[in-house]
């Protein structure tokens, strides 16, 4: 299975931090998933509130498993809310589809995983992920 | 672990019962949960419907785990249905994202918990809360 | 559905509290169910695990749902353990076939519902509970 | 709420894949959950397999969830089968009771929270467990 090397991972969670502080975001949760939509690394800020490695997990599994990150899910929510409520469902109930939920993807387009950050407003914690996952010279799809 | 202690668990329950007596609220069930969203104490009035220990606890679970009250949940499912329905799934299906799910903070902001309240309606509930969380010193955020 | 008043319940739980501090136990959390198998009142005193609240409620409930008490339900375990963990399968995984989970029987010999006790030994959960029980005039079957 | 914060959860993490280095381990995945079992931070190896963060998990869940390490409940699983197994359908099905869940106390006692290690024998996991901890000046319970 491609994936992301637990060492680029860390410097994507890092990056990822460092963004949301340069930004002045609320605390932060990132999670890195590998190709299968298994988890690699997390780290949760201190001040988050608990439940946020689940909501960080659903975005990053959502866009892994159906390789569509969280605005293209938002996307298909509103204009057809019970295709996600179903693809949800098929999936276990672990979606959370918002921005956030970003495709990581290699030069050559390959899929290696998904990086997952809550926090923030969705789109703020998209853009701490994009720059996390820059970082580290793969492609974000957003 | 940082919480709520039963001693002052048990006086929010009674105060937000005393407050229900005041304002001839219908028969309420009252919840207290810690920091990690674990159950610390709980009452249900004789009169509340069987199944009340699950919608109070809901109440509560959401606002701890996601940092939200329930005040502020109901405004986002109300933007954004399929978010909260989303961030239910993910978290077991256990939110319910009405007011009388209040978030229990110190003096210094720290979050020690959640109080959930069901029984009469959702801005009568969190009014009950609100005078109980009151009546041991802490802040209410409903 | 028959049950116990929230006063009572409250007294079966301090009193089992009070038990638990003469015995010297380890530090205890005690559940009320009503004869439906729902919850009326619960406390977890500090200092005891975050997830007693689960093991006090599964020894209550298979007490009450099933009409035996943990005791019971442990020596079928042993005799005879798939039909303990199919039974439990059939309740939704919410068992704890062990003693602390006690019927609470009227006079005339009615089911008014469960308590369930958890933190020291299962034997030592059981006589708590029973101290608590008839401190208000009520049949324990341990 | 009281826990083990980022910064040390990370120490913990890499002292932890340290010893598992000099031990000559398997690759190891390492969690740290807060005092009310919500993950704080994870690392899983490359070359782990990939459910490697739900074993991780469930070592460390039981451990904070029943205040019980993975030793004490691998003892009573063996003494008394069904209990864990009922204990563990009370909790969602996600306790894994053997050793390499360790309990996270500071100087006084108070349980901050627990490590769960997974990836080579299970004492092995729990040795490397507990030099994780030690580094950081916290008190391993294995």
């Amino acid at each position: 299975m491609a994936g992301i090397s637990l060492s680029r991972a860390r410097t994507i969670i890092r990056k990822t931090l460092d963004a949301g502080k340069e930004m002045e975001l609320q605390p932060l949760s990132v999670i890195v998933l590998d190709a299968g939509g298994n988890v690699q690394a997390f780290e949760r800020q201190d001040g988050a509130s608990p439940g946020r490695f689940q909501i960080a997990h659903g975005k990053a599994y959502g866009a892994v498993m159906l390789g569509m990150p969280g605005s293209a899910q938002m996307a298909r929510a509103e204009a057809q809310a019970y295709f996600i409520a179903a693809a949800n469902g098929a999936l276990g109930g672990q979606l959370v589809p918002v921005p956030g939920g970003v495709l990581v993807k290699d030069a050559k387009g390959r899929v290696l995983g998904a990086v997952g950050v809550t926090g923030d407003s969705s789109d703020n914690d998209a853009a701490a992920a994009k720059a996390g996952i820059e970082a580290v010279g793969l492609v974000p799809v957003i």
